[in-house]
């Protein structure tokens, strides 16, 4: 059991981590940081917190453990502000969609502790944001990606996995760069996909008809174009190399289809159709 | 009461429409028209079916309606077989996904008896194909798109409208170029697009890795690209000019959201996310 754990950003990811860790004891004290007393007073409420604060030194001090559960483009400047008063004892780790800028952030703001810092990644959510929606199991049988690096310390790295494996999670590592390039290619990608369908059908003369008649397939296929726009603008750029890269790969995709669906050449058209069918049956069928 | 209604095509919406009208007594007879004599008869057993056939010829005389539930491109070879037995009593009509060209089919092979077709599309489905996913109640409060033409039989249509109702399905009548128009840009462009980008992954020569961390948000957005590729090479075909000029609007908006990305424009990207997701979530609302 840990001593003490601190929450910073208590939110869908945040709080349930925290309630998770609450309701399975893996902390004797867990404190929640956040901008919103009257937020963070709720979550207390709710059974994530023992204690809540507004300000960041409340956790740079006494925690065995430093969760980061904020935007990707908020955590360069409240890792700064929390290095401020940080004396480099216990582990801090993030939960941020891309990893290659937060290792960035944490090299230059934590100095000689960087090495107690782990770059994680928890492949859960909903489309819905805030604690309101936090769920103690959230994290059972799924991925968490870590990815440190050659200078992070094991030690850091095996405390932090054994936290992530107590709420009920698979925890693997891999290379930043591999991480950054597979979540944009199956999740960045997709996010920035939904989202132009339904802006660019919302901006239609014939909007209100056209949602009218929209079904399931379509609002499973936008269902993620619900999420947070800030938390997605903050991804987009934060990971854009990569999801550029894997953008032009889909637009030459798409431009097949187009072109054997404009020459009338069924045979073609069919055949990729088939070729991803087969491929994501393949990939349910896998799925536990 | 009907006497006898004829289903040609007996898959998850011909084999859910014979199922819904033997259980909820819609016909004194069902008969089943299908290429596979043991596939009918499987589909009798099920109790879908009073009667089965691999002749088309056998629902051509003494039915009240025919319901063609085949995919769109096999209709018309279908409907002209049909109309050589044909002496246009009853009604007939359809179930396709695209309508204009249902119409033109209709019209050539049916020659006078053309007032007597009614142009319908159920908007409901699976991924999956075939009776055994049929399920009687899979049209209860789906919406049902009549595309009659002015000269089509208003006792016609009014006959298919009480068929639909009566299994449950909300009707709606529209012009047949705002049905196709709507249809594109709601079902067949998302079914283009999960297509492509499971495509694109499955081409790639990390293929493996990257699906292996693909997660809900994935599986949702390409749940459409498991529907049946036939179907879809049909649908995409048929309704190209639609689909092409809906395409050609998806690409812009995802450009702009390319050129906000690279330049780092936060403010651009973030505002074609939060217009969708207003939209989105407005259009989640107002549904039943």
């Amino acid at each position: 059991m840990l001593s003490r754990v601190g929450i910073v950003g208590v939110g869908l990811i945040g709080g349930s981590l925290a309630l998770a860790a609450k309701q399975r004891n893996l902390a004797r004290e867990v404190i929640g940081v956040g901008r919103h007393p009257e937020r963070l007073r709720d979550a207390r409420e709710r059974g994530m917190l023992d204690v809540c604060s507004t300000r960041l030194a409340d956790v740079a001090t006494g925690c065995d453990l430093v969760v980061f559960a904020v935007p990707v483009l908020t955590f360069p400047p409240l890792l700064e502000q929390f290095a401020v008063s940080w004396n480099g004892s216990g582990v801090v780790t993030d939960v941020g969609s891309t990893k290659m800028s937060t290792i960035r952030a944490a090299r230059r703001e934590l100095g000689p502790h960087y090495r107690s810092f782990v770059p994680g990644h928890p492949i859960a959510g909903r489309e819905r944001a805030g604690h309101e929606f936090a769920e103690a199991d959230l994290f059972v049988d799924h991925r968490v990606i870590l990815t440190p690096t050659q200078d992070t310390d094991p030690a850091a790295v095996e405390l932090v996995t054994g936290f992530w494996r107590a709420v009920g999670a698979r925890v693997v590592t891999m290379p930043v760069e591999q991480h950054d390039t597979t979540l944009a290619a199956t999740s960045h990608l997709p996010h920035l996909l939904a989202y132009a369908l339904v802006a660019m059908l919302a901006g239609r003369s014939d909007a209100e008809r056209v949602f009218e008649f929209a079904a399931g397939g379509f609002r499973d296929f936008t269902r993620v174009a619900s999420s947070d726009p800030d938390m997605w603008a903050d991804i987009c750029l934060d990971n854009r190399e990569a999801i550029e890269t894997v953008l032009r790969d889909y637009q030459r995709c798409l431009h097949e289809l187009q072109t054997a669906m404009h020459a009338g050449d069924r045979a073609r058209l069919r055949s990729v159709l088939e070729r991803a069918k087969v491929a994501r049956d393949e990939w349910l069928d896998s799925q536990p």
